[in-house]
């Protein structure tokens, strides 16, 4: 049995994220259906992590076992056939036997993007979070280097996934600006549901004045929901990058 | 009764074009709405030129009259506040009696973007043309050049709207890339319907080898749409650039 992995890229807007228990379109029923065309059969896709209803990645990596013998170098404009033109293969790769999307992930890293302006941009909407006073980003990337380290960031998930733990570590956490677009990059060994939309919340509720900097090792210290930001939409969302100790699946 | 002209950008994804005749959302409709609440009554917009449905403005006038006293810098704030995100109004200025955004317009330009890279990229979804073969710009270029000059376009429009005259002005046809994205930028003193799209399919034709840059002359004497190229789909096309004899309404 052969286990390939893909690289893969989607716009969020049009899915109910990448997996869905009810009957709503994922983007990993989407990729399924299209590989199963393929392969000449149906597949489990496994992905390196769940993204939320309208969240996008710029990269994202998921395995499938299959015995079709097609060739691995084929594989990608194979699926593109079949997909529409919001998701794209990018590459494909034979994995070992217990390499796992998730599993195997070392780190993530999310971007969240700000769109900082006095006038809405038309040709953003659902792609970056629209506010319009303008913000600070130097107050931003002090408030959101607050949640580097390793923490229990209950204070920043909403409830809906179950975890073990809730103690996870930030490896960076910064805010840049690239004239009206702010970026915040966040990099973890993994993340809580909801939990790059809470920091961005957080964030912003410091540059809102609503909370300082230095506030925020207290609320992560007392894991009270109720004391961070807001969960911000779901649109400014990206998975921009991923690691594993498989080289050529990095980037 | 004061005579008003609003400098917009729109993202046509979401609508059957500037203007429809049936029961269909079109962008001239949702602004006239939204500027009602404002002005406190129905208004009539006339807008600068028929798009299409799924068509794009980074730039568009449209101007209005009305009895209301709001101050002009406040007008483009309160009318954003009814529209949705996919429509930005960036400024509005009084204009004189006589100005009408249609009328008014001296010359106008389009660019129709194009995605050519080997796989097709998400975020690119209504708002270029995803073309996987790798095009030669300089041959685009050289065809697209052969549209400059006073002529009869009646071999790249296609029939819809009435009009008098199907002779035009196109000051300049020029194709230049960007990395992965190609741009036909075509001004003119006016546009035939689909003319740009029509103008582009034929570029696309001698890239393709389906006729030589140096064929175009005699497809334009000819007059006959069924020589030209194929009418490329409306997401890629922008209205980029307006010019007035008011120099605030230009860019």
């Amino acid at each position: 049995m052969r286990n390939i992995a893909l690289k893969l890229m989607y716009n969020g807007a049009g899915y109910h994220g990448w997996q869905v228990q009810k009957n709503a379109s994922s983007v990993c029923e989407t990729l399924e259906k299209a590989i199963g065309k393929v392969c000449g059969g149906p597949v489990h896709l496994t992905g390196c992590g769940r993204t939320d209803a309208g969240v996008h990645a710029e990269r994202y990596i998921a395995n499938f076992r299959t015995e079709s013998r097609i060739p691995i170098d084929r594989l990608p404009f194979a699926v593109n056939t079949h997909t529409p033109e919001d998701i794209a293969v990018l590459q494909a790769y034979e994995v070992p036997e217990g390499f796992n999307a998730i599993g195997s992930c070392v780190k993530k890293e999310y971007t969240y993007r700000i769109f900082n302006s006095r006038f809405k941009n038309p040709f953003y909407v659902n792609r970056a979070y629209f506010y319009p006073k303008r913000l600070d980003e130097a107050l931003l990337d002090e408030a959101a280097r607050q949640f580097e380290g390793t923490h229990d960031f209950r204070a920043v998930r909403n409830v809906g996934t179950e975890t073990k733990s809730t103690v996870r570590t930030i490896h960076w956490c910064r805010v840049s600006r690239n004239g009206d677009l702010l970026e915040l990059r966040v990099c973890a060994n993994g993340f809580l549901y909801n939990m790059v939309r809470s920091i961005t919340g957080t964030v912003l509720y410091a540059a809102e004045g609503k909370l300082r900097p230095e506030d925020i090792p207290a609320i992560l210290e007392r894991g009270d929901r109720t004391l961070a930001g807001p969960t911000v939409p779901p649109g400014g969302l990206y998975l921009t990058r991923l690691w594993y100790e498989d080289e050529r699946l990095h980037g």
